[in-house]
């Protein structure tokens, strides 16, 4: 079964089709980057309206047999996630609350600082706060999965120790081959291994670099990634943006936060919105890639693994485990 | 099994343990009255944590299976409310999310007009409106009890019509004996009645009257009551403030909306809180109350009805049959 880890586009009908032509058993969506309480209650409204006027496609999934279950009915099961905790307001209590309500990711910071810990983005990294602890302990407990994508490397190495379960960073490339802030240190992609967690590689160009450039070059940062952390804590995570504006870019960028031109994982001369490569545009490529990696001499039970076999394991480790 | 369709006390520990020792099986509580969504969402969390807190006495109830569950097991099953529809902030789709944290019962409007239909309080009633019926069809497909206390005659009897499901009038008397703007004229109660609804009979002197004065006047109400409505269609919806304080009392009446003196139920002479009647000043009367019942000569069958199971009937009938 195949499963990106994070996906962040606009779908509409046409979107939700790829998903089913690229055989997608299961992607975790974005319900926000920077949206508060009840910004988060109409993002889950409006994916439910979606899953129901589109149900031959998709439903929500809140457990593995869930998307099990929606898998084997050649629908594609959306996980409800968000790339930041800006949606709790504040309240550890609301972790609950969303989860209630379906969410099953959430990711300890987006670009900035918050009450729990550091982004990737600032200049110094205190590791995960007093709240941070909390939240943590209050996420194991009621079963949501940890990103730590976009956060601090001190928070992220904090947050894989205090975590009980094992946690992931869903969207992100090692530090080592493509030198970007949002990449991952050696270091700390074998904690997060060790620890049971599971990094998804991503293919947007500008922390993907030349690896992004075609199939089998990705494919040669798969392996190497694979090497690290072991062929059980890695898979993809494409953070593919279908559809994106630059209005949804420049909210993702500024937010609410910043009047001036934010370059998020940009910079100067790649200010906007840039193409994915042409060998995968959209989920639609997925069995490509499956066949790419059949081709390279992977095995199947390896290709299973890292196509989505491991976040499956992940989401059983955290979803249903509480 | 004793069921009070309506309360809106202060809950502490020493309450819920009179909730026991009055045999009380199950409880609609209060979540707001002129609160919104977070706001409602936070009341939802501080049950859970007072739920959990004490969960030897009470158990937050969806169904009437876990309210037979909970109330064989000695405990009082507490069932989530609303006394206005101001937690949706609007947002229809806001029904199906508190549904989903356990909302069951929400009252159309409290003492103002709003978009969904008038107030008892206000002038002109010009009943359901556009916003109020689609409301309604939403309660009745997601499985929300729609209360119609505090609510304009027309808009009430619009609803009756208008529901697929029965409602309920939770907390008022009859207007034919106690002339109050809360109580309910002998049209309405048929109305209601016909369409397989219950009305809940109160305990506040403002809207009671003499009929608060001992458990044999109130009787005779009751008596009066199921005469018109018959013995399927009344019930016991107490209103009971317990530990209730003026700072309670000025919210209820004044919400955010207000600067001047509000009345509420009372009037002039009538201004603050009232002492309920020494026959029912907390639910630790209800066997006293069902032994009365049972001394005038009423059938165990009757009595079970009123004192709960015409409650258990409408709840088995709205949040089960959805």
């Amino acid at each position: 079964m195949y499963i990106d880890g994070l996906q962040c586009s606009n779908y509409d009908r046409e979107v939700l089709e790829e998903l089913r032509d690229g055989r997608m058993g299961a992607i975790t969506i974005t319900l926000g980057f920077w949206e508060d309480a009840k910004e988060t209650l109409d993002a889950i409204t409006r994916w439910r309206d979606l899953a129901r006027d589109n149900s031959d496609l998709i439903e929500i999934a809140t457990t593995t047999s869930d998307i099990e279950r929606i898998a084997a009915s050649g629908r594609t099961a959306i996980v409800l996630g968000t790339q930041n905790t800006d949606g709790l307001d504040g309240r550890i209590r609301y972790v609950e609350l969303l989860h209630d309500l379906g969410l099953r990711v959430m990711q300890l910071t987006y670009n900035n600082q918050n009450a729990y810990g550091s982004s990737c983005y600032e200049e110094h990294d205190d590791g995960l706060s007093r709240a941070g602890h909390k939240l943590v302990r209050e996420m194991n407990r009621v079963g949501v999965l940890i990103d730590l994508s976009h956060v601090g490397y001190q928070t992220t190495l904090d947050t894989i120790q205090a975590s009980q379960a094992p946690v992931a960073i869903t969207h992100a490339n090692p530090l080592s081959l493509v030198d970007h802030k949002r990449n991952v240190p050696d270091h700390v992609i074998t904690a997060l291994a060790e620890r049971g967690g599971v990094l998804g590689l991503a293919i947007p160009l500008n922390f993907t670099g030349e690896y992004a450039e075609s199939v089998s070059k990705w494919c040669d940062m798969v392996e190497w990634t694979v090497g690290l952390a072991g062929i059980g804590h890695v898979g993809i995570g494409t953070d593919l943006g279908r559809k994106q504006t630059d209005r949804d870019l420049t909210w993702m960028r500024n937010g609410p936060w910043s009047k001036d031109f934010e370059y998020g994982a940009g910079k100067p001369g790649q200010e906007g919105l840039l193409p994915y490569g042409a060998w995968m545009h959209s989920t639609l490529q997925f069995p490509e890639l499956d066949a790419h990696l059949i081709e390279r001499g992977w095995s199947r039970d390896d290709a299973d693994a890292f196509l989505g076999g491991n976040w499956l394991r992940l989401y059983r480790d955290t979803f249903d485990a509480h």
